[in-house]
Parts: structure tokens; sequence; C-alpha cells
């Protein structure tokens, strides 16, 4: 690879100085947030020096404690989210945000809620707050969420909060991808059906039912008990708990955050915390592997190769199958 | 592979016996119309025999010519490959009759449109009329149509009339398989327009204007003749024919197949007949590959190895690139 490759501008407009990735991965542990954005944008973009990046980024990681946040619009996740950063910074923990998106290419929602939170973040160095563009639903940034968090997790956050912006399948599965998987639910919205549609019950380790001071709540958390015991686990198994909040005033927030350490007391005692780490690992070696494979095809599809085998099956010289496996040869 | 495998059933019921693949390929070419369809069935529901078959069929193929037809539902399509079949007989040439749907996962429509013709070429022996199920026009089956193809070829039919049910793309690029290719219109259905944004102007090689006798026969011929001004090929290329046929009375039927005579001394005479055939063989080999990269990849997605890889990564033993190369190794 050619100096030129090992050097970052990370898609930044020229004039920004390219720096080597073993740099910016020190300084990246060293504290700079302009470094973590960096890295994080050779993610996002998909940079040729990812294999790079993450084979040096290896020996730093399994500190961070990684917690899923999702739930439907409007129950409060922006503002949850904050209320939790606050209850962390309060116990000296570095905390980083996440917010993807995997239905949408484009991050203009979480950014807009990046601002809300900066105006109360900002200036804490030991607050690190993105979002993250994801290109589409149909899998091929599934390694994205892993490789970023992985970034964070090395850069030597205590507690990473991965928020899922938007409603659906996919944004179940990112939640998914973490440690520790927060549901969000609130009165009024018709969430528990809404819930149980997306798959969210499924996913969830805590469950917290905000705006906890509206009419309705208590009628949540009764219809959420009542789904959670149809598909209660065995007896041994975690008991997802339900708590109620109102994030904006802060009440009840650091009952969550001592559910949190609960569960990962739980994570650990059982085992189940490597085991998480592994599906997570396993969706990001699954989807780099099908990458090189999407390589690979294309290569041979496009090749002058199939078009000399396939005038030799054309004129009966050779037979499809025989010239199928001489195309993927070596491949 | 074991003779259980070796030996051919053909997905029929129970108490059919088994025949092996070198008489039933025999029997195919000796005229038996029953080994000509159990080959095609194999071909229809993917059998793991097709590679022997394939291998075996090769050296018996070269003779057929394969006449596409397509065209908008209503234009008379059954009935003007009917006539086509009664003008090449008196010729004295065996003729099949290949009708795929391209569109569609069933055969009902095709099979309905087999009951009309087969009225009429029912006890003919040298009449083969086949309609072939589809899965689906996610390219599951694009080598489905050159094999049928070649098990026709090989049994010894002078014309092969490949017939597409339904509209669309997929349509027009399984027509687009054939040596020449017949494009059906017929007034008072908008088909200009329709044929032009269904793409088969660009493939056509002879044009056949049918019902004829109906207001409006010449409007459609005129417009025809103006798109395809719009669309002429250099000097030296072949000047698509635009014929007028009332099919359903036979009338300029005759003048179809001298087209189709002409269209052939052309590709003869240029070359381009040898690549049509690759571009056939082409599509064929191409979709075999790639059937076999999913093979190997749901091998990949669903191996224990994967999961090992996944836990080494987990514990920052091994970076998800190099687990990735590992996964793909001697694949």
């Amino acid at each position: 690879m050619s100096s030129t490759h090992n050097a970052v501008t990370a898609g930044r407009p020229s004039g920004r100085s390219a720096v080597a990735v073993p740099q910016l991965i020190a300084d990246a542990r060293a504290g700079s947030p302009r470094a973590v954005a960096r890295l994080i944008t050779l993610v996002e973009e998909a940079s040729p020096l990812l294999r790079e990046v993450m084979a040096a980024l290896m020996p730093h990681t399994g500190h961070a404690r990684i917690v899923g946040l999702t739930g439907s619009p409007g129950v409060g996740k922006s503002t949850s989210t904050s209320a939790l950063v606050t209850e962390l910074r309060k116990q000296g923990q570095r905390v980083a945000v996440l917010a993807v998106d995997p239905s949408s290419p484009f991050s203009g929602g979480a950014l807009l809620g990046d601002r809300v939170r900066m105006s109360l973040h900002a200036t804490d160095p030991d607050v690190y707050i993105r979002s993250m563009a994801s290109r589409g639903h149909l899998g091929g940034l599934s390694w994205a969420t892993p490789q970023a968090l992985r970034v964070l997790d090395a850069a030597g956050f205590d507690t990473i909060l991965l928020e899922t912006v938007g409603v659906g399948q996919s944004e179940v599965e990112v939640a998914g991808l973490a440690d520790t998987t927060l549901v969000l639910l609130a009165p009024g919205m018709g969430d528990g059906i809404q819930a149980a549609k997306a798959g969210i019950l499924e996913i969830g380790d805590v469950y917290v039912v905000n705006k906890a001071d509206r009419d309705g709540a208590a009628q949540v958390s009764r219809d959420l008990r009542g789904m959670l015991s149809h598909s209660e686990r065995a007896a041994d198994a975690w008991k997802r708990p339900i708590l109620k909040t109102v994030a904006q005033e802060g009440t009840g927030v650091a009952e969550v955050v001592e559910a949190i350490d609960a569960h990962r007391a739980y994570l650990e005692a059982t085992g189940e915390l490597a085991r998480r780490r592994t599906k997570r690992a396993r969706v990001e070696v699954e989807e780099i592997a099908l990458g090189e494979l999407r390589r690979r095809w294309g290569a041979v599809s496009g090749s002058a190769e199939l078009d000399m085998l396939a005038a030799r099956v054309a004129t009966a010289q050779l037979d499809p199958y025989a010239a199928a496996d001489e195309l993927l040869k070596d491949r």
C-alpha cells in the first residue's frame, strides 16, 4: 500500500493535512475528539484504510460497556439519552453517544438531535456525541456499527450509548448489537402494540416507560408486564425490569443506570457478555466476507475469461458446468 | 454420485421406474416425447443431475434454429405460434415450442395456451409443445431457458419456437436469447408505445403486425417504421422487416418464415449467429457460477468456523478482516 493510501484525510475538504493511521489512533486514545471523528468517518465512508485501522484498534478494545437505546419516535429517546449522559457523568465516566439510522442513507434527523443534545454537553470534554450516516437497509453497512463501536471502545470511553433513529426491523437489529439494550416507551402512543410489532420486546433487557407523569403510564407498564410474561425466559435468567422515568426532569434515571449495572453483572456472571460480543463480531465478519465475495463476483461477471468460456460452450467444446468451474477456479 | 442420484424419476409420482441419464438422452434423440419431457422437467426442477445431462447433450447440439416470439397479451401470440408450426411442418421440419413465463412461478397460463395449441398439433409426432414453469424474476432460473433449448436442440428439432408469456423486462431478456426474435404487434392496443416501453423494439429482428385485416393495422406499421428508423443500425446491418399477418387464417405466415430464413442467412454470413449463441451461453455459465457462489456463501454463513472466528474477534485475538480472510480461504 502506498503512503498516500496510508494517510488519512477522512473525506474532509482539501487543505486538511493527512495523518498516518498509528498517529490518528494514538491521538484518539489521548482524548482528541477530532481524531475519533476522523476514524468514525473512515467507517462511514467504507475507507480502504479500515483493514489497517481495525487491526490497530484491536489491542485497545474490550473495556467499554455498550448500551443500546431504541423506541418509537416521540417516546423521548434524545431526552433520555441526554439524561443518561448526565447521570453517567456524575459517576465520573467518559461517555460516548453513537446515533445510527440504519433505515436512511442520510443522517439529517440524527444530526438535528445532536444539536439539541450538544447544547447540554458541548462543553464537557469527556462526552463525545456522533451521528453516523447509514447507507440503506439492505445490509451494506451492517459491519459499520460494530466498527464505530470499536473506535469508541479503543478511544477509552467507559459507556457507549448506541441510539438507533427511526423505526423498523433494521433499527431493532442494530440496537440488538449492544451488551445491554434499553427499550423506551411512553403513554398515549399505542406503544405497546407498536413495540410488539417491531420486535422490540424480543431485544429489551431493560424497559423504560418515559413521561411517567402523564396519564396512562401505569397502563403502559401493566400492558408491557403482561406481554413480557408471555415471553418469560428460564427461572435463572435475567428478569427484565420495567422502570419509570421523567427524563426531562431526570426523575428515575439513576434507577435506570442501576438496572444497567445489574444487567452488566448478570452478563459477566453468566458468560452472556462473551456471547453477545461474539454475536456482534459475527455480524461484522460475515458482512466483510460477503463484501469480499461480491467483489470477487464482480470480477468474474465482467471478465474476458467468461466471454472465452461462453464461446467454447456455444460451440459445444465445453459443457456449461465445467465452464462455471473453470470460471470460479482460484477465486 | 450414488446410483440413486444417477437415476431419473423426474419428480413424477412414485411408481414410475427410474431411467439412467444416457438411456434417457438416447430415447430423446430417438424421438420419444416422454424422454424429452423428463429432461426438461429436470431443468425445471434444477435437478442435481443437470451437470451430467448437459455434458452428455453437448455433442448433439448446434443444429436447431431458435426463434423467439414476444409481444403484449392480445396480439395473437399463441395463434401465430400455431400458424408458424403449421407452415414449418409444410417444409417437413420437426418443430418444438417452448413457452416460458419468466415473471411467474406458475405455468398455469402457459399450460392453458398449450391445450389450445395441442388440439391442432396433438396428433403430429414431429411437433413437441411444452411450457416451462419459471421461479420468479429475480434471476434464479436464467440458466433454465438455455438448458431447455439445449435439450430440444439435442433431441433433433429443426426449429424451436421460444414463446415468452407475460410482459416485462424479463420476458424481453428471454426472447433475446433466441437466434432470431419475432416481435408481434396488433392494431387497437396501443402496442407501439407499449412495445417501446418494454424494450421490445431493441430485440426484434422481424416485426409482425398481426390481425392485419383490422382497422389501424397500417397505422401500427407506420408508427413502428417511424420508431425503428430512430434506432436504425449501420448500412450493412440487417434491415428489420415489418410484415403483416392474419394468423387465424394463415395469411402472411409463409412470408414470416421467409424472413426468418433470410435472417438466418444474415446471421451465418456475418458471424452474428456465433455471437448470439455465445451470449446465450454467457447467461447460462454466469448463472451457474453465481449459484455456486451462493451455495459456498451459505456454507460460510452458517458455519461453526464463523462462530469460532467471531469469538476470537470478540476477545481481540484477531481483527475482523483477518477473520473474513480466514473464512473465505479455500472457498
